[in-house]
């Protein structure tokens, strides 16, 4: 069993910064993702993207600062646990707090702090009858984690975006056939990737087929084909497809935290502003999750709110001590 | 007349932010502060010091933050009134305020952000019967602006930190007599500094005078003699002097802040910490001047505090138009 001061979730930079700030009070922390690496939506989703808003960055990569972030923690040796989902939380007793997570880790901590960003992120589906019959295994995915699977198979993807384009581009010469369905003619991804697709599509090596949708999707025990209606003439077509990759993007989910007796409100936790406390003692919530008057889902927010709750959680850890603030200009930063 | 959509008094880290945050809202900005340059302390009293506690910065030099907070702002083309205080705020019907500086500038603005630090920084006034009389060219000053003025004069520097060793050093040989006074046998200032003042009143360079006070100034219009009184003998001597230097240190004052009408709460401005608004409609605080419940004096709880308050004057300039944030990561920052 892992035991900590206070057990984070979320591994993104608000919950990351937060280290440093518990650390300056020799609060220990213990992080929690879903995601196999650290810096949440900055590392997953666009990690060369350059940040304008960061203060004291006229611009900065988003896994730059999340480089950064891990530097300025590191003398306070966070723990990491990744690629974990937190699904239990319970109060044992007076004082701490005991997590389980869906692969059966435990974290004890005295202290928890929700920093989950928009929640995990789920792919959306489609809506299209008999789906869930042929995942796990039996043909539909929602991630492309091993192209190598898909050499010499028949494959439909359907969407419109970056994911979409950019996989029909990289699976053309691995699949033995390949189906590009999109719901309409014009592409949200990137131009070039558009053009590509298209080139593509003239020269014979793949299936594009446009204004339209998934409709059904038949077989014994596995995929064996995916009906395709027009949105227009409502014309449907089957095509064979050992494998259906729908790419519709990915959805934020509060998931297990909804069951866990805390105020929400819209997808977000409620909190008091005066420290980003929540309504169970001992439960806090920072960065995009909580919610307040004015809230801005903004990182530099989160980053305050990382200060005023590390504050909190200090005096809850000990109640009654006095403490007084030391400027890390005047006394630097001492490791532990 | 100078005519902004925000006046911000103070130019630090703060004050600087809030053009970056203003400007995404189309919001354009003059900083108005006392001292000659931006960057308020950081580039005053600790340019060269590391800063450790800003988020993506596991150390900053004072002076390159407030470098990178001015590049940030750029886009948004603020302006700036330096070396000079502003003295009068006044309403000016409805919505306008003019503020007025001791130099007799005008600046006419729709909303007022005091972004002022701790306030103006003034020397710390021993207590001594008739200093006053001296000051004002007459023999008493409380900060050195161009040494070689004291070339071969008689001298009496009181104070036992670093800039009281620092002038010593430099003055020793361009006085013609020199005397430090300091109430103690132990020194604030660096190690080095104190042993070169020693080495200095070893070699008869300087005179020395441990454990003692000022206790007294004469002279028939200008200054000509300081008694000095030693702690525990309660003997006095009095020293010849053109010039008398005490070097006490700066000490924070609200300074004409304080008769604006804004609720103060021990040298600080109460806001709502909803967006940080004072009592007066359309004047926010900002940064270490502002105090609320659990309010942290740190530079990036400015930050934030700057990104709100520009969320709330952009409705108070506008109301009723309804806005949606735009990321700078989605968008990119738009110039203008």
């Amino acid at each position: 069993m892992i035991s900590t001061d206070i057990a984070i979730i979320g591994a993104g930079p608000v919950g990351l910064f937060a280290i440093f700030e518990a650390g300056l009070l020799k609060m220990r922390c213990h992080l929690i993702d879903y995601l196999p690496q650290v810096g949440g939506q900055l590392s997953e989703i666009y990690p060369k993207k350059p940040i304008y808003d960061i203060p004291g960055f006229p611009s900065v990569l988003a896994q730059e600062l999340v480089d950064n972030l891990m530097e300025q923690g590191k003398p306070f040796h966070p723990g990491f646990t990744l690629g974990e989902r937190i699904e239990g939380l319970e109060k044992r007793g007076e004082a701490d707090f005991v997590l389980t997570t869906n692969m059966g880790t435990v974290i004890e901590a005295k202290v928890v702090v929700i920093a989950g960003g928009l929640g995990c992120f789920e792919p959306r589906k489609p809506v299209v009858a008999g789906l869930e019959k042929f995942e796990n295994g039996r043909g539909v995915n929602y991630m492309i984690l091993d192209p190598e699977k898909y050499r010499d198979q028949k494959m439909v993807i359907a969407g419109g975006g970056d994911s979409a384009l950019d996989w029909t581009i990289f699976l053309a010469d691995v699949c033995s056939e390949l189906t590009l369905v999109h719901r309409s003619e014009a592409f949200r991804g990137a131009p070039d990737s558009v053009a590509k697709v298209m080139e593509l599509a003239e020269k014979g090596k793949i299936n594009l087929i446009l204004n339209s949708n998934l409709n059904a999707v038949h077989g014994e025990g596995k995929l064996e084909t995916v009906d395709i209606i027009h949105n227009k003439t409502m014309e449907t077509i089957s095509v064979a497809a050992d494998h259906l990759i729908p790419l519709f993007g990915l959805s934020p989910k509060l998931g297990p935290i909804e069951q866990w007796g805390l105020n929400i409100s819209k997808s977000a936790i409620e909190v008091n502003v005066d420290d980003y406390s929540t309504n169970v003692p001992g439960v806090y919530a920072i960065g995009d999750i909580n919610t307040y008057t004015n809230k801005l889902k903004l990182i530099l927010c989160g980053f305050h709110e990382a200060s005023l709750m590390s504050h909190s959680a200090y005096q809850y850890m000990n109640p009654g001590v006095k403490y007084t603030m030391k400027y890390t200009t005047v006394n630097g930063v001492s490791e532990f």
